[in-house]
């Protein structure tokens, strides 16, 4: 039996604070739940000068990690540092000493969670990263405990709060991207160089996470499709509603055939459909399983007390089984030879807005091109004619087609005399 | 290292069909997971001779229970009966043979949850029941677990998915509840005797549930306020929509000054929160906490695969741990003496809908009485005036006012002479 837990913390931002704190004021509470007390051994930071928002003795404080990973009295490293290195040689160091992690790392995981998990099983050790994924919303515990009897089918997330806050405003709003761009970065929801989060890659490295865990399989950050939210308009969030969806930044990711599909990209969704009505920084993610059907979890997806939540809950579990002397459970058995499907296999059906001169015949000529590319129209809307320029906007809603098919057909719409420009191409994620 | 798990199974309806399949078609799976083949080892049915889903040796079968309880190979007992008695027999036998138990059983977890689990922490043994709440969709172990460092401060449920169903159609169609009824018990989803579901007994067995382990503190069945959704009518629901509201069977459970709160009955909820937005059968469970903010989990409640998918989880979760002679985690401590408020110390705002005469003076009259009680209002409105019988409706919304309160200036109005009757009095849920 041990007699107690030391931690060592790795970082000192906003979530560091947080959990400092609730590692002290709710110490009572974590021993009940541990058996054991819970102590801070070790506080990795970049200034020991400055002021905390919590109480910790001056000695705990380091600029060298080195004194938190080689600390014996550290049974557990918590790595809040964010970003690939040094947090990865960090992580892989205190692994190979011997000593569990717990990680809110998304880019980590994303890029070398299969590695790490795979080495923290030969030493032994648990390595946890609840808060890389949604914050304060469960969803990598559900699904590997709660959820670990079903396969997996589809993933369904809005796992980036960025972009869903911009995406709610310009919906409620008919407001352009880069308006309302600038207001989230006034209001600091969006970063002064939004690039992670809206051009997806924020979003990727988390799918990437839960299709690695969900099926089982390799599946890495560079594997996922991304497109991010930067070419939507006012005008595609006004059609979208009168067609009845809404348009989301969505990642996906998917069993076909026996291969995986992963991609992010602005979906339209129907407005019925739950994932649909998640609006501003919140967070959801639909799993849909062969025994469960579809089960969703919706929150907070950052912020420092909702992910000190989910990094203390893995602290705990940790420490529960330190206290009692429990090997970790069996690792994740992941397969490394699934197929990733590239993009141009894809099968969906597509929401296109296209610029056109109004002459007679131009639908006649879209249609021909569509058609010989085996592509059907479920319904089309001639919209904002402009009368004096004489130039007309037109959306289609197609049935399922083929991504490849339906690239190759802008490629020779766009060539057409009569059409000035492609508006949009967003694909259509349909709910049975 | 134990080389197998042996599970006892009693019950053998739809979920028990379900679980002996799972177990048997994905037993690589679960071997894997576990460590060892788990293995089915007795079934305890009604008739032997019955044909079954799933192919098991004949002689599991046994229309005696102690041929599972006392079978040596029987390590885990899956209680799948439902039902207080011999269900809870059962289950305190099982524990005290020292066998670890899975069960579904709402109605003995509300009753006896903290006993029976005070009894296998003594015993060293675990008691799983993810599948006595909402079905398939993860709850209880997201909460003991994922939530673990949190303080609970609320929890809305919509956890009766018949009762669900028939509110949904009553808004869709703005129908009232006996001819919903009748429709849904013709389509299986309400029972010839609907009583456990539309009178909220079902959903307080559940709360029950939730609150305990919440609010880590003995809460029964009994202390849970009651009322159905009989008396909802499609007026009320057309109301509720132009003041933008849903209504819903809400199981709600708070802490409020120290004390808890658990309630059950049809609220007004805002139509743009998420539990509003949850329709048909679908359960949905929010908890509110001090660290992680609002999380809400949503899925199917009930059916045969998804109980099945939470049984299973159970079953895997207790089976690796077997496998690794890894005694269960310290019990919840859960506070005996927490106080439960009584209903008349509810403080909330409320929907009123009156039938009055038309006749100059008459809303005056209830201001009056409720401005007399400390009740203010909101908004009112006047509603489908008939001229010639000289009624109308009134609607008012209140502001927050006390349960006492209200009810007292409903017996006060219901005898104004100018009142006819009381249309509906209904709680409105607020969130922040």
């Amino acid at each position: 039996m041990k007699e107690s837990v030391g931690i060592g913390l790795l970082g000192m931002g906003v979530v560091g604070g947080g959990v400092a704190r609730v590692i002290s004021q709710k110490g009572h509470h974590i021993q009940h739940l541990v058996g054991a007390p819970v102590a801070i051994e070790g506080i990795l930071v970049r200034d020991v000068g400055r002021a905390r928002s919590f109480d910790a003795p001056a000695s705990l404080f380091t600029t060298n990690p080195n004194d938190v990973l080689h600390n014996p009295k550290v049974d557990i490293v918590v790595e809040l540092m964010g970003g690939e290195y040094p947090a990865l040689d960090y992580i892989q160091k205190a692994v190979s000493l011997g000593k569990h992690v717990v990680t809110a790392n998304k880019e980590v995981m994303a890029k070398h969670g299969p590695d790490i998990l795979a080495q923290a099983a030969k030493k032994g050790v648990q390595v946890l990263f609840e808060a890389s994924v949604a914050g304060g919303t469960p969803i990598i515990a559900p699904l590997l405990r709660d959820l670990v009897a079903n396969d997996v089918l589809t993933i369904h997330g809005i796992i980036n709060g960025t972009t869903n806050y911009i995406l709610t405003k310009m919906a409620q709003e008919g407001s352009d991207f880069g308006d309302v761009l600038k207001e989230a970065q006034e209001l600091g929801y969006a970063e002064s160089d939004p690039t992670n989060d809206v051009e997806g890659i924020d979003a990727a490295y988390k799918l990437a996470i839960l299709s690695t865990l969900g099926f089982r399989a390799r599946v890495s950050d560079a594997d996922v499709y991304r497109e991010g939210i930067t070419k939507l308009t006012g005008l595609d969030f006004q059609y979208a509603k009168e067609l009845g969806y809404a348009i989301k930044l969505l990642a996906i990711a998917a069993k076909v055939d026996g291969s995986i599909q992963v991609r992010v990209h602005p979906a339209l969704v129907p407005d019925h459909v739950m994932i649909a009505k998640v609006d501003g920084v919140l967070n959801a993610v639909e799993i849909q399983t062969d025994l469960a059907g579809r089960v969703l979890f919706h929150g907070p997806g950052a912020g420092d007390m909702p992910t000190t939540s989910a990094v203390v809950a893995d602290l705990v579990d940790i420490s529960r089984n330190l206290v009692r002397n429990v090997v970790a459970a069996p690792p994740l058995r992941l397969s490394r030879d699934i197929r990733i499907r590239p993009m141009s296999e894809l099968e969906t059906k597509y929401y296109m807005r296209l610029n056109v001169a109004e002459r007679p015949g131009v639908f006649a000529q879209i249609l021909t091109v569509l058609g010989r590319l085996g592509i059907s129209i479920a319904s089309a809307i001639q919209k904002e004619n402009d009368e004096e320029a004489q130039r007309a906007e037109i959306v289609l809603m197609t049935h399922r087609a083929k991504e490849s098919s339906v690239q190759e057909a802008l490629r020779l719409i766009s060539d057409l005399d009569v059409v000035n420009s492609i508006g949009n191409l967003i694909r259509v994620e349909e709910w049975d």
